[in-house]
Protein backbone atom coordinates (compact mmCIF):
# COMPACT_ATOMS: atom_id res chain seq x y z
CA UNK A 1 0.00 0.00 0.00
CA UNK A 2 1.84 3.39 -1.36
CA UNK A 3 1.63 5.97 1.53
CA UNK A 4 2.84 9.36 -0.89
CA UNK A 5 3.86 11.64 2.51
CA UNK A 6 4.99 15.67 2.03
CA UNK A 7 6.69 16.90 4.55
CA UNK A 8 6.49 21.06 4.21
CA UNK A 9 9.39 23.28 3.95
CA UNK A 10 8.22 25.03 6.42
CA UNK A 11 8.06 21.99 8.80
CA UNK A 12 11.44 20.82 8.30
CA UNK A 13 13.49 24.52 8.03
CA UNK A 14 13.60 27.56 9.80
CA UNK A 15 11.71 29.60 6.73
CA UNK A 16 12.12 32.88 7.39
CA UNK A 17 15.68 32.46 7.69
CA UNK A 18 18.50 31.25 4.45
CA UNK A 19 19.61 27.68 4.19
CA UNK A 20 19.00 26.46 7.59
CA UNK A 21 17.01 23.51 8.69
CA UNK A 22 14.76 22.86 11.75
CA UNK A 23 16.82 20.46 13.19
CA UNK A 24 14.32 19.55 16.66
CA UNK A 25 11.18 19.51 14.09
CA UNK A 26 13.18 17.02 11.73
CA UNK A 27 13.89 15.01 14.43
CA UNK A 28 10.85 14.48 15.32
CA UNK A 29 9.53 13.96 12.06
CA UNK A 30 12.07 11.14 11.18
CA UNK A 31 11.38 9.80 14.80
CA UNK A 32 7.87 9.15 13.30
CA UNK A 33 8.67 7.65 10.12
CA UNK A 34 11.40 5.08 11.57
CA UNK A 35 8.42 4.61 14.58
CA UNK A 36 5.82 3.56 11.82
CA UNK A 37 7.67 0.92 10.44
CA UNK A 38 5.55 1.96 7.01
CA UNK A 39 6.19 0.20 4.05
CA UNK A 40 6.29 1.11 0.21
CA UNK A 41 6.85 5.31 1.44
CA UNK A 42 7.67 7.82 -0.80
CA UNK A 43 8.47 11.07 0.74
CA UNK A 44 8.13 14.70 -0.81
CA UNK A 45 10.09 17.72 0.91
CA UNK A 46 9.71 21.13 0.11
CA UNK A 47 12.18 23.83 -0.11
CA UNK A 48 11.58 26.04 2.59
CA UNK A 49 14.36 28.33 3.34
CA UNK A 50 16.72 26.48 1.21
CA UNK A 51 14.43 26.28 -2.08
CA UNK A 52 12.68 29.66 -2.36
CA UNK A 53 15.31 32.31 -1.00
CA UNK A 54 17.67 30.95 -4.03
CA UNK A 55 14.48 31.28 -6.39
CA UNK A 56 13.61 34.46 -5.39
CA UNK A 57 16.95 36.22 -5.67
CA UNK A 58 17.03 34.67 -9.44
CA UNK A 59 13.30 35.39 -9.95
CA UNK A 60 12.12 32.39 -11.28
CA UNK A 61 9.21 30.78 -10.47
CA UNK A 62 6.73 27.62 -11.71
CA UNK A 63 6.12 30.48 -15.36
CA UNK A 64 9.12 32.16 -14.82
CA UNK A 65 12.14 30.47 -15.98
CA UNK A 66 16.27 30.81 -16.06
CA UNK A 67 18.31 29.80 -18.68
CA UNK A 68 21.78 30.80 -16.81
CA UNK A 69 23.04 27.13 -15.55
CA UNK A 70 24.51 28.80 -12.87
CA UNK A 71 21.02 30.39 -11.17
CA UNK A 72 20.08 26.34 -11.31
CA UNK A 73 22.87 24.95 -9.99
CA UNK A 74 22.68 27.54 -7.12
CA UNK A 75 18.93 26.47 -6.23
CA UNK A 76 19.21 22.83 -7.48
CA UNK A 77 22.60 22.89 -5.08
CA UNK A 78 20.53 23.98 -2.16
CA UNK A 79 17.72 21.47 -2.62
CA UNK A 80 20.62 18.79 -2.82
CA UNK A 81 21.60 19.78 0.35
CA UNK A 82 18.53 20.19 2.40
CA UNK A 83 17.14 16.46 0.56
CA UNK A 84 20.72 15.52 2.18
CA UNK A 85 19.81 16.32 5.20
CA UNK A 86 16.66 15.06 5.35
CA UNK A 87 18.36 11.49 4.14
CA UNK A 88 20.65 11.32 6.65
CA UNK A 89 17.85 11.74 9.73
CA UNK A 90 15.92 9.56 7.87
CA UNK A 91 18.73 6.54 7.31
CA UNK A 92 20.44 7.17 10.98
CA UNK A 93 17.07 6.09 12.31
CA UNK A 94 17.15 2.58 10.14
CA UNK A 95 14.63 3.93 7.38
CA UNK A 96 16.36 3.53 3.95
CA UNK A 97 16.20 6.61 2.28
CA UNK A 98 17.78 7.41 -0.83
CA UNK A 99 17.60 10.51 -2.83
CA UNK A 100 15.62 11.11 -6.15
CA UNK A 101 16.08 14.50 -7.54
CA UNK A 102 13.36 15.81 -9.91
CA UNK A 103 16.21 18.11 -12.01
CA UNK A 104 17.52 14.47 -13.32
CA UNK A 105 13.70 13.01 -13.16
CA UNK A 106 11.42 14.97 -15.35
CA UNK A 107 10.86 18.55 -16.76
CA UNK A 108 8.02 20.81 -17.92
CA UNK A 109 6.43 20.64 -21.72
CA UNK A 110 6.05 23.96 -23.37
CA UNK A 111 2.33 23.80 -21.84
CA UNK A 112 3.93 23.65 -18.30
CA UNK A 113 2.87 20.01 -17.74
CA UNK A 114 5.18 17.98 -15.62
CA UNK A 115 6.35 14.89 -17.38
CA UNK A 116 7.92 12.92 -14.58
CA UNK A 117 8.29 9.21 -14.93
CA UNK A 118 7.27 7.35 -12.03
CA UNK A 119 8.50 3.97 -12.78
CA UNK A 120 11.81 4.72 -11.52
CA UNK A 121 10.57 5.72 -7.93
CA UNK A 122 8.67 2.86 -8.44
CA UNK A 123 11.41 0.63 -8.81
CA UNK A 124 13.08 1.95 -5.90
CA UNK A 125 9.73 1.44 -3.51
CA UNK A 126 9.75 -2.18 -4.43
CA UNK A 127 13.54 -2.98 -3.98
CA UNK A 128 12.76 -1.81 0.23
CA UNK A 129 14.40 1.81 -0.87
CA UNK A 130 12.57 5.30 0.59
CA UNK A 131 12.54 7.52 -1.88
CA UNK A 132 12.88 11.20 -1.21
CA UNK A 133 12.37 13.96 -3.71
CA UNK A 134 11.71 17.45 -3.29
CA UNK A 135 10.75 20.73 -4.67
CA UNK A 136 13.27 21.86 -7.21
CA UNK A 137 14.60 23.50 -10.64
CA UNK A 138 13.38 21.72 -13.77
CA UNK A 139 14.11 22.40 -17.06
CA UNK A 140 11.04 23.77 -18.78
CA UNK A 141 10.50 23.44 -22.92
CA UNK A 142 10.51 27.10 -24.35
CA UNK A 143 11.43 28.75 -20.99
CA UNK A 144 14.90 27.52 -19.52
CA UNK A 145 14.08 26.07 -16.52
CA UNK A 146 11.30 26.57 -13.51
CA UNK A 147 10.40 26.06 -10.18
CA UNK A 148 8.32 22.29 -9.46
CA UNK A 149 7.22 22.52 -5.83
CA UNK A 150 6.65 19.65 -3.71
CA UNK A 151 2.81 19.88 -3.58
CA UNK A 152 2.97 19.37 -7.58
CA UNK A 153 5.17 16.40 -6.99
CA UNK A 154 2.51 14.87 -4.18
CA UNK A 155 -0.20 14.83 -7.21
CA UNK A 156 2.15 13.43 -9.94
CA UNK A 157 3.65 10.36 -7.62
CA UNK A 158 0.12 9.89 -5.63
CA UNK A 159 -1.05 9.16 -9.61
CA UNK A 160 1.59 7.47 -11.53
CA UNK A 161 1.98 5.37 -8.20
CA UNK A 162 -1.70 4.48 -7.85
CA UNK A 163 -1.17 5.38 -4.18
CA UNK A 164 -3.88 4.17 -1.56
CA UNK A 165 -3.18 7.23 0.92
CA UNK A 166 -1.43 10.66 0.41
CA UNK A 167 -0.72 12.73 3.53
CA UNK A 168 0.33 17.05 3.77
CA UNK A 169 2.25 17.67 6.99
CA UNK A 170 2.35 21.36 7.72
CA UNK A 171 3.18 23.66 10.45
CA UNK A 172 -0.62 24.08 10.71
CA UNK A 173 -2.81 21.41 11.63
CA UNK A 174 -4.96 21.19 8.96
CA UNK A 175 -7.29 23.98 6.58
CA UNK A 176 -8.74 26.15 8.95
CA UNK A 177 -11.57 27.72 8.52
CA UNK A 178 -12.17 31.97 9.39
CA UNK A 179 -12.58 30.96 13.16
CA UNK A 180 -9.09 29.44 13.36
CA UNK A 181 -10.92 25.53 13.29
CA UNK A 182 -9.71 22.78 11.77
CA UNK A 183 -12.20 21.74 8.56
CA UNK A 184 -12.31 17.96 9.35
CA UNK A 185 -13.70 17.25 5.64
CA UNK A 186 -13.52 18.74 2.20
CA UNK A 187 -15.16 17.42 -1.08
CA UNK A 188 -15.45 21.02 -2.90
CA UNK A 189 -13.20 23.88 -3.72
CA UNK A 190 -16.15 26.08 -3.67
CA UNK A 191 -17.14 25.23 0.19
CA UNK A 192 -13.69 26.60 1.49
CA UNK A 193 -12.60 29.25 -1.14
CA UNK A 194 -13.26 31.90 1.26
CA UNK A 195 -11.44 30.97 3.86
CA UNK A 196 -8.43 29.76 1.59
CA UNK A 197 -5.62 33.19 1.48
CA UNK A 198 -2.17 32.93 0.47
CA UNK A 199 1.44 31.94 2.22
CA UNK A 200 2.28 34.60 4.43
CA UNK A 201 6.09 33.54 3.58
CA UNK A 202 8.54 34.05 0.64
CA UNK A 203 6.84 30.98 -1.24
CA UNK A 204 6.90 30.78 -5.20
CA UNK A 205 4.55 27.82 -5.50
CA UNK A 206 1.54 28.91 -4.06
CA UNK A 207 -0.03 28.43 -0.45
CA UNK A 208 -2.71 26.51 1.23
CA UNK A 209 -5.29 27.28 -1.74
CA UNK A 210 -3.41 25.65 -4.51
CA UNK A 211 -2.49 22.31 -2.01
CA UNK A 212 -6.61 21.85 -1.56
CA UNK A 213 -7.29 22.08 -5.11
CA UNK A 214 -4.27 19.71 -6.52
CA UNK A 215 -5.49 17.22 -3.59
CA UNK A 216 -8.84 17.31 -4.50
CA UNK A 217 -8.20 16.15 -7.98
CA UNK A 218 -6.74 12.97 -6.59
CA UNK A 219 -8.01 9.28 -6.93
CA UNK A 220 -6.43 8.82 -3.34
CA UNK A 221 -7.68 10.16 0.11
CA UNK A 222 -5.58 12.89 1.19
CA UNK A 223 -5.11 14.39 5.03
CA UNK A 224 -3.60 17.24 6.04
CA UNK A 225 -2.27 17.76 9.15
CA UNK A 226 0.54 19.00 11.68
CA UNK A 227 3.42 18.06 12.68
CA UNK A 228 2.56 16.33 15.99
CA UNK A 229 0.05 14.20 13.59
CA UNK A 230 2.18 12.62 12.00
CA UNK A 231 2.85 9.37 13.74
CA UNK A 232 -1.38 9.15 13.65
CA UNK A 233 -1.08 9.55 10.31
CA UNK A 234 1.65 6.96 9.43
CA UNK A 235 -0.43 4.73 12.08
CA UNK A 236 -3.51 4.86 9.45
CA UNK A 237 -5.84 7.82 11.22
CA UNK A 238 -7.01 10.59 9.56
CA UNK A 239 -5.74 13.67 11.36
CA UNK A 240 -6.41 17.07 10.50
CA UNK A 241 -8.06 18.06 7.07
CA UNK A 242 -9.14 15.15 5.24
CA UNK A 243 -9.33 16.01 1.30
CA UNK A 244 -10.95 13.54 -1.19
CA UNK B 1 23.61 18.05 -34.19
CA UNK B 2 24.03 16.21 -31.05
CA UNK B 3 27.42 15.29 -29.63
CA UNK B 4 27.57 13.15 -26.74
CA UNK B 5 31.04 12.99 -25.16
CA UNK B 6 32.41 10.85 -22.00
CA UNK B 7 35.31 11.96 -20.19
CA UNK B 8 36.64 8.89 -18.90
CA UNK B 9 37.11 8.61 -14.90
CA UNK B 10 40.70 8.04 -15.45
CA UNK B 11 40.83 11.66 -17.01
CA UNK B 12 39.44 13.88 -14.81
CA UNK B 13 40.78 12.29 -11.49
CA UNK B 14 43.78 10.46 -10.00
CA UNK B 15 42.01 6.79 -10.33
CA UNK B 16 44.88 5.28 -8.29
CA UNK B 17 43.99 7.66 -5.31
CA UNK B 18 40.85 7.68 -3.63
CA UNK B 19 38.26 10.50 -4.04
CA UNK B 20 40.76 12.94 -5.64
CA UNK B 21 40.12 15.46 -8.68
CA UNK B 22 42.55 15.91 -12.09
CA UNK B 23 42.68 19.63 -11.44
CA UNK B 24 45.08 20.22 -14.65
CA UNK B 25 43.89 17.19 -16.97
CA UNK B 26 40.17 18.70 -15.71
CA UNK B 27 41.10 22.40 -16.92
CA UNK B 28 42.49 21.05 -20.08
CA UNK B 29 39.50 19.33 -21.23
CA UNK B 30 37.15 21.87 -19.47
CA UNK B 31 39.02 25.00 -21.53
CA UNK B 32 38.66 22.69 -24.71
CA UNK B 33 34.86 21.89 -24.53
CA UNK B 34 35.18 25.50 -24.19
CA UNK B 35 36.84 26.95 -26.78
CA UNK B 36 34.98 24.64 -29.07
CA UNK B 37 31.50 26.48 -28.37
CA UNK B 38 30.01 22.85 -29.48
CA UNK B 39 26.13 23.06 -29.16
CA UNK B 40 24.04 20.65 -28.46
CA UNK B 41 26.50 18.70 -26.39
CA UNK B 42 25.58 16.04 -23.92
CA UNK B 43 28.73 15.16 -21.75
CA UNK B 44 29.34 11.83 -19.29
CA UNK B 45 32.42 11.71 -16.71
CA UNK B 46 33.05 8.49 -15.77
CA UNK B 47 33.80 7.38 -11.78
CA UNK B 48 37.39 6.92 -11.66
CA UNK B 49 38.85 7.49 -7.67
CA UNK B 50 35.35 9.08 -6.73
CA UNK B 51 33.49 5.57 -8.26
CA UNK B 52 35.46 2.75 -7.97
CA UNK B 53 36.61 2.43 -4.95
CA UNK B 54 33.17 3.49 -3.11
CA UNK B 55 31.30 0.95 -5.00
CA UNK B 56 34.25 -1.54 -4.76
CA UNK B 57 33.99 -0.91 -0.65
CA UNK B 58 30.26 -2.27 -0.66
CA UNK B 59 30.80 -5.17 -3.55
CA UNK B 60 28.24 -3.72 -5.97
CA UNK B 61 29.03 -3.52 -9.86
CA UNK B 62 27.09 -3.55 -12.57
CA UNK B 63 25.62 -7.21 -11.34
CA UNK B 64 26.40 -7.51 -8.15
CA UNK B 65 23.75 -5.13 -5.93
CA UNK B 66 23.54 -3.80 -2.86
CA UNK B 67 20.24 -3.63 -0.69
CA UNK B 68 22.10 -0.34 1.87
CA UNK B 69 20.87 3.01 1.62
CA UNK B 70 23.94 3.88 3.38
CA UNK B 71 25.90 2.20 0.50
CA UNK B 72 23.49 3.55 -2.42
CA UNK B 73 23.92 7.17 -0.79
CA UNK B 74 27.92 7.36 -0.34
CA UNK B 75 28.57 5.64 -3.62
CA UNK B 76 25.87 8.67 -5.18
CA UNK B 77 27.62 10.76 -3.46
CA UNK B 78 30.61 10.63 -4.27
CA UNK B 79 29.47 10.38 -8.02
CA UNK B 80 27.39 13.80 -7.35
CA UNK B 81 30.34 15.70 -5.70
CA UNK B 82 32.95 14.83 -8.61
CA UNK B 83 30.21 15.61 -11.10
CA UNK B 84 29.85 19.27 -9.03
CA UNK B 85 33.58 19.52 -9.88
CA UNK B 86 33.17 18.72 -13.27
CA UNK B 87 30.09 21.39 -13.67
CA UNK B 88 31.94 24.24 -11.62
CA UNK B 89 35.31 24.20 -13.93
CA UNK B 90 32.77 24.25 -17.02
CA UNK B 91 30.36 27.12 -15.56
CA UNK B 92 33.54 28.92 -14.63
CA UNK B 93 34.36 28.46 -18.30
CA UNK B 94 30.60 29.94 -19.52
CA UNK B 95 29.82 26.40 -20.84
CA UNK B 96 25.96 26.11 -19.09
CA UNK B 97 26.63 22.68 -18.07
CA UNK B 98 23.99 21.52 -15.36
CA UNK B 99 23.94 18.41 -13.51
CA UNK B 100 21.72 15.08 -14.47
CA UNK B 101 22.14 12.31 -11.66
CA UNK B 102 21.40 9.31 -13.30
CA UNK B 103 20.12 7.67 -9.88
CA UNK B 104 17.23 9.95 -10.10
CA UNK B 105 17.04 9.18 -13.99
CA UNK B 106 17.12 5.80 -14.31
CA UNK B 107 17.13 2.15 -13.06
CA UNK B 108 17.47 -1.72 -14.13
CA UNK B 109 14.87 -3.85 -15.21
CA UNK B 110 15.19 -7.28 -13.65
CA UNK B 111 17.17 -8.52 -16.69
CA UNK B 112 19.80 -6.18 -16.20
CA UNK B 113 18.41 -3.86 -19.06
CA UNK B 114 18.17 -0.18 -18.29
CA UNK B 115 15.53 2.00 -18.79
CA UNK B 116 16.72 5.57 -18.71
CA UNK B 117 14.24 8.06 -20.66
CA UNK B 118 16.29 10.87 -22.55
CA UNK B 119 13.60 13.15 -22.80
CA UNK B 120 14.52 15.20 -19.88
CA UNK B 121 17.81 15.06 -21.45
CA UNK B 122 16.86 16.41 -24.51
CA UNK B 123 14.91 19.19 -23.06
CA UNK B 124 17.84 20.43 -21.41
CA UNK B 125 20.01 20.35 -24.63
CA UNK B 126 17.14 22.22 -26.30
CA UNK B 127 16.94 24.94 -24.10
CA UNK B 128 20.51 25.69 -24.53
CA UNK B 129 21.95 23.60 -21.38
CA UNK B 130 24.84 20.92 -21.47
CA UNK B 131 23.39 18.12 -19.49
CA UNK B 132 26.36 16.37 -17.59
CA UNK B 133 25.85 12.29 -16.32
CA UNK B 134 27.78 10.53 -15.13
CA UNK B 135 28.15 7.02 -13.93
CA UNK B 136 26.33 6.29 -10.87
CA UNK B 137 24.62 3.41 -8.80
CA UNK B 138 21.21 2.84 -10.21
CA UNK B 139 18.31 0.72 -8.44
CA UNK B 140 18.04 -2.51 -10.07
CA UNK B 141 14.73 -4.67 -10.02
CA UNK B 142 15.59 -7.94 -7.94
CA UNK B 143 18.89 -6.84 -7.06
CA UNK B 144 18.91 -3.52 -4.47
CA UNK B 145 20.65 -1.08 -6.78
CA UNK B 146 23.89 -1.90 -9.19
CA UNK B 147 26.76 0.25 -11.07
CA UNK B 148 25.45 1.99 -13.88
CA UNK B 149 28.99 2.78 -15.91
CA UNK B 150 29.86 6.14 -18.16
CA UNK B 151 30.19 4.11 -21.09
CA UNK B 152 26.23 2.33 -20.78
CA UNK B 153 25.32 5.66 -20.54
CA UNK B 154 27.37 6.45 -23.94
CA UNK B 155 25.52 4.35 -25.32
CA UNK B 156 21.52 4.89 -24.00
CA UNK B 157 22.11 8.37 -24.60
CA UNK B 158 23.41 8.05 -28.34
CA UNK B 159 20.85 5.84 -29.16
CA UNK B 160 18.12 7.89 -26.91
CA UNK B 161 19.21 11.10 -29.15
CA UNK B 162 19.94 10.06 -32.10
CA UNK B 163 23.41 11.56 -31.80
CA UNK B 164 25.43 12.13 -35.06
CA UNK B 165 28.86 11.71 -33.33
CA UNK B 166 30.27 10.01 -30.17
CA UNK B 167 33.42 10.89 -28.51
CA UNK B 168 35.15 8.62 -25.56
CA UNK B 169 38.19 10.33 -24.31
CA UNK B 170 40.36 7.95 -22.68
CA UNK B 171 43.93 8.22 -21.40
CA UNK B 172 45.18 6.67 -24.47
CA UNK B 173 45.16 7.78 -27.51
CA UNK B 174 42.71 5.04 -29.09
CA UNK B 175 42.59 1.16 -29.18
CA UNK B 176 46.33 0.34 -29.32
CA UNK B 177 47.11 -3.10 -30.97
CA UNK B 178 49.97 -5.43 -29.32
CA UNK B 179 52.79 -2.85 -30.75
CA UNK B 180 51.39 -0.18 -28.89
CA UNK B 181 49.96 1.51 -32.22
CA UNK B 182 46.57 3.34 -32.41
CA UNK B 183 43.90 1.54 -34.42
CA UNK B 184 43.11 4.22 -37.11
CA UNK B 185 39.25 2.11 -37.81
CA UNK B 186 37.71 -0.87 -36.11
CA UNK B 187 34.97 -2.10 -37.96
CA UNK B 188 34.65 -5.63 -36.46
CA UNK B 189 35.07 -7.02 -32.78
CA UNK B 190 37.01 -9.69 -34.13
CA UNK B 191 39.55 -8.22 -35.44
CA UNK B 192 40.45 -6.32 -32.49
CA UNK B 193 39.49 -9.21 -29.90
CA UNK B 194 43.27 -10.25 -29.50
CA UNK B 195 44.41 -6.76 -28.59
CA UNK B 196 42.05 -5.93 -26.03
CA UNK B 197 42.81 -6.74 -22.40
CA UNK B 198 41.30 -5.44 -18.88
CA UNK B 199 41.81 -2.44 -16.93
CA UNK B 200 44.51 -2.00 -14.82
CA UNK B 201 42.71 -0.54 -12.43
CA UNK B 202 39.71 -0.79 -9.98
CA UNK B 203 37.26 -0.67 -12.47
CA UNK B 204 34.11 -2.19 -11.71
CA UNK B 205 32.56 -1.32 -14.99
CA UNK B 206 34.86 -2.86 -17.56
CA UNK B 207 37.51 -1.67 -19.95
CA UNK B 208 38.25 -1.07 -23.49
CA UNK B 209 36.91 -4.30 -24.23
CA UNK B 210 33.40 -3.68 -23.23
CA UNK B 211 33.93 -0.15 -24.68
CA UNK B 212 34.64 -1.15 -27.96
CA UNK B 213 31.60 -3.83 -28.38
CA UNK B 214 29.10 -1.02 -26.69
CA UNK B 215 30.38 1.70 -29.18
CA UNK B 216 29.75 -0.67 -32.39
CA UNK B 217 26.54 -1.11 -31.87
CA UNK B 218 25.73 2.65 -32.48
CA UNK B 219 24.76 3.82 -35.48
CA UNK B 220 26.24 7.16 -34.90
CA UNK B 221 30.38 6.62 -35.49
CA UNK B 222 32.72 6.97 -32.51
CA UNK B 223 35.55 7.81 -31.51
CA UNK B 224 38.32 6.78 -28.64
CA UNK B 225 41.20 9.19 -28.74
CA UNK B 226 43.38 10.65 -25.47
CA UNK B 227 43.12 14.35 -23.81
CA UNK B 228 44.95 15.98 -26.05
CA UNK B 229 42.61 15.21 -28.99
CA UNK B 230 39.56 16.56 -27.55
CA UNK B 231 39.76 19.62 -29.29
CA UNK B 232 40.24 18.36 -32.51
CA UNK B 233 37.27 15.89 -31.80
CA UNK B 234 34.85 18.66 -30.82
CA UNK B 235 36.23 20.45 -33.95
CA UNK B 236 34.69 17.40 -36.00
CA UNK B 237 38.28 15.42 -36.19
CA UNK B 238 38.01 11.82 -35.98
CA UNK B 239 41.38 11.39 -33.75
CA UNK B 240 42.36 8.68 -32.35
CA UNK B 241 40.45 5.50 -33.05
CA UNK B 242 36.97 5.50 -35.28
CA UNK B 243 34.42 2.77 -34.35
CA UNK B 244 31.88 2.12 -36.26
Amino acid sequence: MTVVLKLGGSVVTEKDATDTVDGPALADAADAIAASGADDLVLVHGGGSFGHPHAAAHDVSRTDGTREATAVREIHGAMRELNDVVCDALCERGVPAVPHHPHSAGHRNADGTLSLPTDTVATKRDEGFVPVLHGDVVTHADAGATILSGDELVVALAAGLDAERVGVCSTVDGVLDDAGTVIPDIENYADVERYLGGSDDTDVTGGMAAKVRALLGLRAPASVFGPDALGDFLDGGTPGTLVR
